[in-house]
């Protein structure tokens, strides 16, 4: 790919971000928000902010890239012509977002047939963009752009481990969370799909989660492996079809992670 | 106290918020900060910039508030002249802190024996402050001044409820948590300070915490109230000392969550 065909994916990504951010910053912390249940049996909501951030972002693609394929969260896939698909979460995390927590974002990834290539992790309200691909990897935010790099730990007991919820997933995924959680020095929940971010900006070691789709892990991938981590299934093999996820800021700490997580 | 002496306390308050924010906002998501163990026994970390902040703080009621006491996280209790005491947390939220999420705040409260009067939570990194006290409680932030106010929910299963870690504190503790979280629609972790703020802004409706000291509370304690809210221990009495503390978006729901935690 040259670098005339990189950077109109580029531009297109932060065209689709912007709009996203546009079309949901009205929406958060407004009394009343709607929030209907898509499982019958379980609390996933999705507001009407999910839904028009989808739909701008469509149209963005539309106008920039009509040959790109699209996997979106809302209004699900249609095939391309380039073998270029967009990956989209409007609103990755939306019980966050009914709670007001600013650990939502705005995922966006571009993959071709090995994965995501360039995505973005965006949160509105604080207007921090998290972007990596194509050998850069940065965020943009209120301390201005700085460069993302992960973090060197190599043991244990000096990590940080997030995930979102302590439940995990089934209660086999839950066992084998402790099994990491029980040798790390600091685990810590809620922060949805900031917490990739913040492997991506050196300030955490690992995030496990199960039970992900591919349009929660797409957009974090592209950022986190060009900011130099790490990021697979529980085996070890590609993440990005969702699943039970492994992110890791290094190859030392995430295969030590790894010994534990693939015998659940 | 007439509106001279309230209009000095809170130019004083956010002075001491304007001085933390300055001194802290430089240390957070540094490569390598310092967090030595504060506990022999347990982890947690005192920064360079949670000591900073507090002399920070100290600087500016030496000039302006000479006379009244102050109760401060790191450099202990000095004894006013006029009734008033500062109960200040420089930097609450510390593990928050070293792991990059923007969910520990700096908490200001001035209390007469009553109680605090008047209160701050500010978060440095997002650049929001919420306020509370004599009368009024508003944000500054991203979304510029808005009025705060706490929701009306009235039944635990519509509720939304937060803690920082799913122990909670000692065993029994946690049986009291869960036995709540069982009736809500929706329990989240991992927000630290940033949770009493979220009730204050009419985003969720409970926080149930065990183990806090006084100047983890007495800010949000500020806030809340002038928003709406209510906050007590789990007994239904002040709990501007910390300890168990139960914080709710209204009295209903208030009522509704003690029936259960008086019973642990």
């Amino acid at each position: 790919m040259d670098a005339s065909e990189r950077n109109a994916l580029i531009e297109a990504a932060f065209a689709m971000a912007d709009a996203a951010r546009f079309v949901i910053t009205p929406y958060f912390r407004k009394p009343g928000l709607s929030a209907d249940n898509k499982l019958q049996d379980g609390f996933d909501p999705v507001t009407e902010a999910d839904r028009a951030a989808e739909l701008a972002m469509r149209d963005v693609l539309a106008k920039m890239r009509p040959d790109d394929g699209i996997w979106g969260e809302e209004f699900g896939q249609s095939a391309g012509k380039n073998g270029l698909t967009w990956v989209l979460d409007p609103i990755d995390g939306t019980r966050g977002f009914i709670s007001g927590t600013p650990t939502w974002g705005v995922l966006i990834a571009v993959s071709d047939d090995t994965g995501p290539i360039f995505g973005i992790v965006d949160q509105p309200y604080i207007q921090e963009r998290f972007v990596g691909g194509f050998g850069h990897a940065y965020v943009q935010g209120p301390f201005g752009r700085q460069e993302l790099a992960t973090r060197q730990t190599t043991s244990l007991s000096d990590a940080i481990l997030f995930t979102t919820f302590p439940e995990v997933g089934s209660p086999e995924e839950g066992a084998g969370f402790r099994a990491v959680s029980d040798k790390v020095k600091l685990t810590r929940y809620g922060m949805d799909c900031y917490a990739y971010a913040l492997i991506a900006a050196g300030q955490v070691d690992l995030v496990i989660e199960a039970g992900l789709n591919a349009y929660d892990i797409q957009g974090p991938i592209a950022v986190i492996e060009a900011a130099g981590g790490v990021v697979t299934n529980w085996q070890g093999g590609p993440a990005h079809q969702g699943g039970r996820v492994l992110a890791a800021a290094n190859a030392q700490i995430h295969a030590m992670a790894l010994e534990i997580l693939k015998t659940y």
